[in-house]
């Protein structure tokens, strides 16, 4: 598995990813389906759950919820499970990061309600379609995240603060992106911020969240923010849920939808 | 006069403009209507100055073109006289300024052609009624203008650099201003450049074109440069035209036309 690595399908791609075949970062892999956001929490939670990503649509956009104990979402894509889909977990425990299985086919219980959700990767392709050019993904890279001073509207017992992904754009490219972006809201729409990161609490763009992600600016590029769906894991550690798994850092649910064909109904 | 004058019509202004009772800048004065950029050339260049205007639509979004010696645009505003009916003149001979007349009644051709272009100061009452802080307006100033280093798509003899209008905005207020702005090409559409005035080769903001404007920016704030109707301004200019005539700085041609009704026709 390399760089060139292709799948002729998502299904072939959640296969791999399920038999290890396929264990790397899913914003190269998958460049024309939509990918989203997992957070999995006990059914107890789950209205609430649902209520805190309505208010914070803009981060938490809805794609999909199961129900109880059920792991599959077919509206997604066939065959997907989520217990073994996803490339990596993160299991938390009293809002503090417990485990990082590869599967979580033991830790599943009946109880348990998914959640995927709309994320900035699949508005990736839409930029480049645009002519827009994303620098982290020519070097291989992912967008960098962190964690910021605006806060989310408070479900209880879900809430804390705005996360959000950042891409270095040349001037004319984060002009361009804030328009084709703002027509998809499946995919978090415009930019949050633009330009002056220190204003939402970002004092250094080289710590990023999760410490992974490209982080340098070149001169000639501005940093440019949007809504992040990694939101819900830091609410769901504010909230100290008893128990919640989330995706591993950029590893997303793959979807069988094509991008296209999302953004035009949305 | 001072700063709460008010008039009831466009046409009222325009007749306070004529009688020298109103000699001020005219964006804080006619937030409803839609203003224009003035330029008068004789007819043996009036079509390559619309195509100029067609092939850097932008800039120079065509408004009006009246006939050869006609000074007047009943389309554009009930008994408007652009021999008198603008603040301040700028008269061009051979490429150099050669007046600053109050009226040019006296130096009216049969043989002049003129042409109204879209204004900036149209959508700032736009930009405001979606909640965008234009600080140049709260402060009863004008947007700075700048001469770039992007050059216009030349229709000989019109060619010569882009022109910018920049305006001192928030973030959040600068992703908002594209967004609105991008929706009304008749005055400028989205901006061309944000955040990094050096790329487009301006570089000192307190060094405006004409020398008036908010030239400063808060700690913030970025600035977020649009198109300019003064781009036909420096084409004049550069195409040495033996003689021309524009409006004199932030001093612009009121219609009748209301500016909600144009933004939501175009």
């Amino acid at each position: 598995m390399n760089s060139t690595t292709t799948f002729d399908t998502p299904l072939a791609l959640r296969h791999a990813i399920r038999e290890r075949r396929w264990t790397g970062y899913t914003n190269h892999i998958a460049p024309h389906h939509v990918q989203g956001n997992l957070m999995i929490v006990p059914a107890a939670y789950a209205d609430a759950f649902a209520a805190f990503c309505a208010a914070n649509a803009q981060a938490l956009p809805l794609l999909a919820r199961s129900e109880p104990g059920v792991p599959f979402m077919p509206a997604l894509g066939a065959d997907l499970d989520l217990r073994t889909d996803v490339g990596g977990y993160m299991v938390f425990r009293d809002g503090e990061l417990s485990s990082t299985p590869e599967s979580i086919t033991d830790i599943w219980r009946d109880d348990l309600v998914a959640f995927v959700l709309g994320c900035s990767f699949s508005f990736e392709t839409l930029l480049r379609n645009h002519g827009v050019r994303l620098r982290h993904l020519d070097e291989g890279n992912v967008s960098a995240m962190y964690v910021t001073s605006l806060q989310t509207e408070a479900c209880e017992p879900f809430k804390g603060p705005l996360v959000v992904s950042m891409r270095a754009l040349s001037p004319a490219d984060a002009i361009r992106a804030t328009l084709v972006s703002s027509r998809h809201t499946m995919f978090h729409g415009a930019p949050v911020h633009i330009g002056l990161p220190q204003l939402i609490g970002i004092e250094d763009l080289s710590q990023s969240y999760g410490g992974h992600g490209l982080t340098t600016l070149r001169e000639d590029e501005l940093p440019v923010f949007w809504a992040c769906g990694a939101t819900a894991q830091l609410a769901a550690m504010h909230a100290r849920l008893p128990f919640c798994i989330t995706h591993y850092k950029a590893h997303m649910v793959v979807t069988d939808l094509r991008i296209e064909e999302l953004a035009a109904s949305a």
